[in-house]
């Protein structure tokens, strides 16, 4: 009866736990579309909402870090429950890098010109949808513990990688072309660069719970 | 007796693990600086030298992570001691990252052409010996749990972020009158992100060797 309690116990800690991740992968999927839409229409105060936002998901993380130490002090789990509440911990300090990046787009919003003349600000909400689609993905995997959704996130990362080479590609173009507007086009390298890293850790994410779901990490072609 | 066991065997646990943090810091700033070596005489074998030395950083990240696990299962640490074992996984992470921004910085090495025309190539180096040296300095103060040069390092920042700045400016302007060498001047410019990144991870690593050894933050002007 007491063991039942203390199982119970556990498994609710844990559902917290993945409660707040789940939140804090909400937020931060919200956050990257938002910083777009806000680079797209030069809305400073939507900006401002991204970066404020930020917080939020930064508090999140706190939380989870709190509730982990809680779990691991009080009910000393073992082995696989252990290595869930590490994992947690783990991916929670992802999704907060996530919230970073975006958060890094919607500080640029101020420092851009020019909106009508640039290619990327049709391809760069694009590319952002496909890497929220991964965070999201990769969040729903990491609920349903399901490996093989986790190998669908690895594999889209190629999809985001290419939008990046061509967004890098117009974008050095347009700077040979049109000098005036090098400051703009820097900007919208890093916008690019910053929506590759959210890939690259949805894509790390992915790969933690592969490990938690099979005991082993995908084949590892970097 | 058995308790004295007990504090002595995790004691040396936690030695061991401060060991292989102090060995990742040790990795991940010779990483840096040899990264700069390699992108200013533009020697692929260092860089390729420097991409191989990051799967060393990966894999000591996962012997912390291996160890902590341990500790906490085998050890069962209560408060400080198990915040403690939280903390050094958490570092492991950061100085891991800071690996990866090196190892991004030596993948550059093949694309970037006419160095002697670049201003930033004597700039870069200067920028990443003051980043490597928080890195140095933030190993330092935790293993010694000083939170007096932890505020150092985190002073050092507006420093770091000084030359950014700069060199930002000073490509920007490069781009404006050589188009012709924009390619290599975008290359020049993520270089510049990534040292300004470990300038940031090293300030995150200070900021939790602060909260570590007072008991909170120290106060935050992002």
């Amino acid at each position: 009866m007491s063991q039942d309690h203390t199982v119970k116990a556990f498994d609710e800690d844990i559902t917290r736990l993945r409660g707040l991740i789940a939140e804090m992968g909400g937020l931060s999927e919200v956050a990257l579309q938002k910083a777009l839409q806000a680079l797209v229409s030069g809305d400073e105060t939507l900006a401002a909402e991204v970066v404020k936002s930020d917080k939020e998901i930064d508090v999140l993380e706190s939380e989870v870090d709190k509730l982990a130490v809680r779990i691991i002090a009080l009910r000393a789990p073992m082995a696989d429950d252990l290595r869930e509440v590490i994992a947690a911990l783990k991916i929670a300090g992802v999704v907060e890098r996530i919230g970073d990046y975006s958060k890094n787009i919607a500080k640029r919003v101020g420092q851009v010109e020019g909106r009508d003349r640039f290619e990327p600000f049709t391809l760069l909400p694009t590319m952002a949808d496909l890497a929220a689609e991964m965070v999201h993905d990769v969040l729903t995997a990491y609920s349903a513990r399901d490996p093989v959704l986790a190998l669908e996130v690895i594999a889209a990362d190629e999809k985001v990688d290419a939008f990046y080479n061509s967004i890098f590609r117009n974008l050095v173009s347009h700077m040979v072309e049109n000098p005036a507007t090098i400051s703009t086009a820097a900007q919208l390298l890093f916008v690019a660069k910053n929506i590759e890293r959210i890939g690259d850790h949805a894509t790390n994410v992915a790969e933690m719970v592969h490990f938690a779901a099979t005991g082993h990490y995908p084949p590892d072609d970097d």
